[in-house]
């Protein structure tokens, strides 16, 4: 196990990072100053791992009230974050109370905003089963709902007391939600560490095929720049946005083809793929970076094309993205293989270019399937 | 007028507090970063205010979209919330926008928790329309929406970029009203300053006649106080308790005699009534403190009796509150007028001869009418 420390101006947490942590409680329960938890989980992550958990908890006299959820980001509503506090609220209005969730992204992310909310910050751990999550949605304190009006519109920053990454129970999970994940893994390799898109490169295989080392490697690599950024930008005011290189593109196709079609893993993949070619279209990366990309993303099982959604809905629908301030549209782009910068605006030519080119294919074909 | 500054760890912010600085815009305009702007309020006060706000902002061009909501406690919901959303969502999806909001404490701690999670933290200027609402709700960030399992439930901590204190805008609040907020005021004297407290016994007739220079001195002695102890504890981790004098045995009140029969301010004024009294039962003050107290507090147009709810009632109802931490409720008393402690758990004793004493009435002669 390797401990990383994520330290904030108003407060500080670990993130272990290992192999069987799921079956260390000892990890838990300094977080858990009265022996009371909710687990939060979905119905599919509850058979494999909600009763290993909660009787380790028992152990310790920890008394435990599930709170399974449907699976899917389709739930990750307003109406089951309100479940939420109605079951912990009858559960016991006495305390606050921790919400502690083995979970991937979505109940997490619904989990974290729930525990924001509940009595303006209930306590909470995050225990990612996703890789996705494990890398990325459980460190750093983004939390959110979905709104008809937009994905994580509604949300807060809020921060957990603890996270417990299980390289373990990645075991379990679906290859093409690996595969996202790994999207992510890249992502950090991409925007901000020559070196590690390297090793990137040469441990392909044994990510795919779980080898537990490069596990462990690649989301130790991932949670370090992740922390490092987040400590420094906590509220994505600046350099945070770095974080999104691929996700302006990728939320597009997201709503574009409609949310559960492309995972989002799957969506970043594709948009990082325009990302990179937009750079290479302002000069500063080659067409051998970006085909170094793409074989890179290719490899990992991810999607390099975009859908044609057409010049003007592409346009509209990055307008609608969140990382918009003040009506600029500001992308991430890469001055080099490793080194993502913030550029506010692209020339409409540049876009439309990159919006019709070979990195684009027709809806139809890019329908993707597990 | 008069600025008072909160400085926090990740924030800092001005309040102004003085007569006509509604049509000051000069004040709001500098934290609006893009001149659109939704301005919150309810169904009394838009009527006097609205129009009059949304003419000066249009001279400096800045395009607002009214969100009016219905008034009253009982509309503090995520319904009303989710309104919210929805309105400032489909006005712009674009930018991260101002919830601006001339109104009292309820519409207050709505748009304060809709613009904390909106896009996890839209900017939003509070300009309250109440006393209570001048020197308590809208200093300090406390923002939160009620649930049908308890007051106050689901909330943040999200801090203001400006607050706009207009003693004038107090001219047209009902008597009961300002009576109310006159409780928050005392509040503060009897916790932390007794030479303020001694000023309010010289001070409550002028008060109560609205005189400018005495509310811009109690509104400013008032925020003053609540920013020093929100700079030292901005989360109420701990000494940010303090400013729960009154609330233990006020929340008990309201949730027995159900939400709207007494105003907030009433029912803290009555419990704080019974923290003074449990505090000379403790040897801390004297009797004649009490009653110094007690002429105050009824001097001001409050309630100096708290309501027969039966012991067993009152035990429970406390014992929900929101500041009981591990099973023991912790107290608020004085060790003297002016020096406000928290005590965790009064002995069983002391409580019975209270809840049963001089300073509780039958609850049918305590049913206040405006
Ligand atoms: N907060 C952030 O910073 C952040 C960052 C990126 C993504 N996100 C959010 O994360 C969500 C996506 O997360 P995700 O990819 O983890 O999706 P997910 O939570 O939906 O998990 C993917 C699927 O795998 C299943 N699953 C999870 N763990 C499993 C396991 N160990 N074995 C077998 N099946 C398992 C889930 O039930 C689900 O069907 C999105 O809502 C996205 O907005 C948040
Ligand atoms: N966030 C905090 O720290 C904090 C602290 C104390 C109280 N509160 C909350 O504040 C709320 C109570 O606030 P309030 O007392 O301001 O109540 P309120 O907002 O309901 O206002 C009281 C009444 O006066 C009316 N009104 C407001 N301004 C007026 C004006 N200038 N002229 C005429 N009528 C006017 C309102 O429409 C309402 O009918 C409660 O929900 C309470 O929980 C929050």
């Amino acid at each position: 196990m390797i401990t990383l420390d994520l330290t904030l101006p108003d407060t500080r947490y670990p993130i272990h990072i290992g192999r069987g942590l799921l079956d260390q409680v000892e990890l838990l329960l300094p977080h858990l100053p009265i022996p009371k938890v909710a687990i939060v989980t979905n119905t599919v992550v509850a058979p494999l791992y909600l009763v290993r958990l909660q009787k380790k908890l028992a152990e310790h006299d920890v008394e435990v009230t599930p709170i399974i959820l449907p699976d899917g980001e389709d739930h990750k509503t307003p109406g089951n974050t309100e479940s939420h506090f109605r079951r912990t609220a009858a559960w016991s209005l006495r305390t606050k109370n921790y919400a502690d969730c083995p979970r991937g992204g979505v109940i997490g992310d619904m989990t974290g905003f729930a525990a924001a909310c509940y009595q303006r910050g209930a306590p909470f751990i995050q225990i990612p089963t996703t890789l996705l999550a494990q890398v990325d949605s459980s460190v750093g304190g983004k939390t959110a709902i979905n709104h008809p009006l937009g994905k994580n519109m509604i949300g807060a920053f809020y921060q957990p007391k603890v996270v417990i990454a299980d390289t373990e129970l990645l075991a379990t999970l679906p290859t093409r939600e690996l595969s996202a994940g790994l999207a992510e893994v890249i992502k950090y390799g991409l925007l901000g560490d020559a070196s590690f898109l390297s090793w990137l490169e040469e441990h392909m295989e044994a990510l795919l095929a779980q080898d537990p080392d490069a596990l462990q490697y690649a989301i130790r690599r991932s949670c370090e720049m992740k922390a490092n950024i987040v400590q420094q930008d906590e509220k994505e005011s600046g350099i945070r946005a770095l974080l999104n290189l691929g996700h302006t593109f990728g939320h597009a196709i997201e709503t574009g083809l409609g949310y559960g079609a492309w995972l989002h893993g799957e969506a970043v993949a594709a948009g990082m793929v325009l990302a990179a070619a937009a750079s290479a279209a302002m000069g500063w990366i080659t067409a051998d970076d970006v085909l170094r990309v793409e074989t890179l993303i290719s490899r990992a099982g991810l999607p390099i094309k975009s859908p044609d959604l057409g010049v003007a809905q592409w346009l509209e629908l990055m307008g609608h993205d969140k990382k918009v301030e003040s009506g600029t549209i500001r992308y991430v782009l890469l001055k080099a293989l490793g080194h993502a910068i913030i550029q506010p605006g692209l020339p409409k030519s540049v876009m439309t270019k990159l919006l019709t080119g070979r990195h684009i294919i027709a809806t139809e074909q890019s329908a993707r399937q597990s």
